[in-house]
């Protein structure tokens, strides 16, 4: 957490893998004086692909935080083929959650976020019903309600876009959020809307997961925090995990036992997402650890 | 293991749930001299289904063990449209394993096997492969090579059957067994042909399911136990687990960890074979702890 | 949830095993014109101990609720030597929080209870620090704060007891609580007080176990929650369960990724213990699925 | 596992923390014709301790491998105040196995080994007892039987270093082996000898863990694989894992259940040491992923 809220940078990035890239990035940050503070990097050598995870210290780092993606441009990007994204610590993200009317994502989101676990704004909470405003009222956040149905989509996420906007926001959370976006709305946010949904994916894809679940007859029940893209519910997954259940469980039972599966696992990859520490690519994730 | 090798009888049935059943069956079993050593009973309130499993010694009971099932099904079985079946443990089942050409899946049940962890006998292994002819013989088991292929299944399957016939088997366990069996074949072995399939089913159906989990970027791999059906992968469940996997892991590695899995799992399903703890209906198992 | 609701009564009993003893109870309550929605059983061989729950719908039942115990003692309980409890579900039951400063099972019992998950009231919690009243104002819950230590406790624990008795409270659930609490106390709620030790116990018990789990450099954590004795982390255990760690994590990864294990496990054992489906025997539980 | 068998060369080191030690060391590699194939490194920055595992092809590598630790120690490791080890993966290291009357661990082991998932030779099987020779027999190992005992053991020891030294043994894997080496033993190897014990340790040290366990009322049993020092079950940790239990689970319940456990701990274990991927340092593990 402290870490978090120092004035950092952190360099994320994916390209062709070949020699010498580590040395000639951390020779960049040490040159200018930055002090690197976490290195993790991964190769899939399937595929000849690099991944790297750089943070350092800025304190004394020479070049001014506007101007470090220009250079990397102009000395990195271009030669090593590379897709990067630089970002820095020293402001806090902004998370803008959705919800429908289950609480139990929403409230242990709020539970961390009022006990400072995560280095993260939410200045809005936004629903399609108003069963959750008191949640928000609680935690003194503002709610908006936006009655979207399959009919109105359009005109209702122009209103949302409005309030994204005002509220500048970072990345969207959808916390069992009960309405498909449009393919519009997903492309503004590449890999910067997670939702979580209530089966171990690909198994059990769209509506009604743990219907379909206890109608096959699993001997697990699973939950998936993915992000979200156009193709339903086959976004890149971020974090899975399970729990077990018995022929004595009804789907009432599912549900109950998913509610804390689903919670966990949508918060994992929510801080990971905070941190910084996941790189999409192909439609799968690397999560540095 | 010790209750196993006692004299007892194990009933297994199903019946449209109405009150007053257990204390019918189980007067039954006590007016008769049987001492009841493990009750353990299951209602579907949703399909108002009873399910039960009834074990008792048979010492002392007056009614001999081939006329038991007359007295049950005049009594009882019609009265209460019961679908039902009686075992004695004074006889060990017997057990066909057929295998491909992987070894964990077999070698975890030959070890379990000659350790007596299983009231069990295993008087023959079937293979379309040579390959694992040498773990029969190191214990001492005879080995049919059967070179199936898809163009030959009728004929080869001709003389499983008769395999299958001579060493009187029961029931049936697919080790990694990578051929599909025929309707034919299964048809005749009804809730008695166990398969490992190696992916959290119903996700992954079909071959190269380690393949397809690595494509979609999962975090976790599953092992399936199921009965067979006429279904490719769509029998009832017996047991599922899962192991966590990340990013760094290549198809290679879901395989290594994956065999782990497999075996556990598969043994695990059975185990509550042997110990006649399953009841399959309408495509789910009843699995009695 | 709903069953909960309803009008039931639950009997949790012991005693030594005999034969009978379901056919005795079944029938005083089918007699009487009880309908029994659940019973479940369980026989310690080893001890010879026979433990059964058994819930009925008191719509019909004909002995007045007041006058069931006094039924049930003179005709079973002497005859069988039995320790039991009668409850009834008419009721809710009154639990208090007992909370130092950290939120996060606080926060997570507070989310299920406005979300109507458990079938309690939450009238009143208590602390020794002032921290946590913001939380109990989010939710219009009474906060005392009553600062207990070493060496006012017998005084503290007096207004204590003032105050569990003016909220007529049942039991009690130590969320994180950081006190210990005296014998004087704990006598008077046997089997009552629920606590969360951040430990796999009997590992670690007393102060710090994440330091001390950290030090000996253990590959996994846990968490047990379990019946306060006045033994320090010694009462029956409830429920635990673990999560993997590395040897990259460091004390506060450890506090951080305990946390989410701390929620779950002390909220799976409230909820049993709402549902009265835990006996505690021998300084170690049952508990009914 | 072809990775393996390939000529590379792995160095694992520690040293005090200080900048450029990878450069330092990578550049070594690389001047002097090494391919790099893997390289994981790890600060504990509590203690500022940096933790290295590199592996390298040797094809063009200038220096001859029986000159590479003479010339890492005189450029680096006085330098840098390292402990290293070099060892080189064109031999095959060797591994014998201790084991006492159960067979569970040993044919999971042997079945690996069989089916050439580890890159280890198995030249020899050392018993106290005569029991599990029919397995050395099967998989064609010789047996050696040494009857320990408290009484004899200096004398027999003495017999087993003979036997060590006659197979050219690397390392020592007790598979339940039940009896207590002497410290004498121990020193010999240090972090060369791995054990598993049958608990979540630190709880349940010594003798009959799973009867403690049960006397406990824990709900979940573990088992712990960990290198022997001259403490009891208190050496440094390589690997755990756990299995759920209730009430229902007798001690044969936990031993059953123990057993499947085990063989999956100390194996993971047992495959991390083959690799050469442990660190071993302040009691604890590195353990490479």
């Amino acid at each position: 957490m402290e870490e978090q809220r120092q004035n950092t940078a952190i360099l994320l990035m994916h390209c062709p893998d070949q020699p010498g890239i580590i040395a000639v990035i951390t020779e960049f940050i040490n040159t200018n004086g930055g002090n690197i503070l976490y290195l993790a990097q991964y190769v899939d050598r399937e595929n000849g692909v690099f991944y790297m995870r750089v943070e350092w210290d800025l304190s004394n780092f020479i070049i001014p935080e506007e101007k470090i993606a220009d250079y990397f441009d102009t000395l990195y990007a271009g030669r090593y083929n590379m897709t990067y994204g630089i970002s820095f610590t020293r402001r806090k993200q902004r998370m803008a959650i959705f919800v429908s009317k289950m609480s139990h994502c929403l409230y242990d989101m709020l539970a961390r976020y009022i006990a400072g676990e995560w280095d993260v704004e939410i200045p809005v909470i936004i629903s399609n019903h108003p069963d959750m405003k008191i949640a928000a009222e609680q935690f003194n956040i503002p709610y908006e309600h936006i009655p979207v149905t399959r009919d109105n989509k359009a005109e209702m996420e122009k209103l949302e876009f409005e309030i994204l906007k005002k509220y500048d926001i970072d990345f969207i959370v959808l916390a069992r959020y009960m309405q498909v976006l449009s393919e519009d709305f997903i492309n503004r946010y590449p890999n910067k809307i997670i939702n979580i949904h209530h089966s171990f994916l690909p198994a059990f894809v769209g509506a009604k997961p743990y219907h379909a679940a206890h109608e096959r007859g699993v001997k697990l029940i699973g939950a998936t925090s993915h992000y979200v893209t156009t193709d339903l519910d086959a976004g890149p997954i971020i974090e899975q995990d399970i729990v077990r259940i018995t022929h004595k469980d009804t789907i009432d039972d599912l549900v109950k036992k998913g509610r804390d599966l689903e919670k966990i696992v949508l918060s994992r990859a929510v801080e990971k997402h905070i941190q910084r520490k996941i790189l999409s690519y192909r439609n799968k994730t690397v999560v540095f650890s």
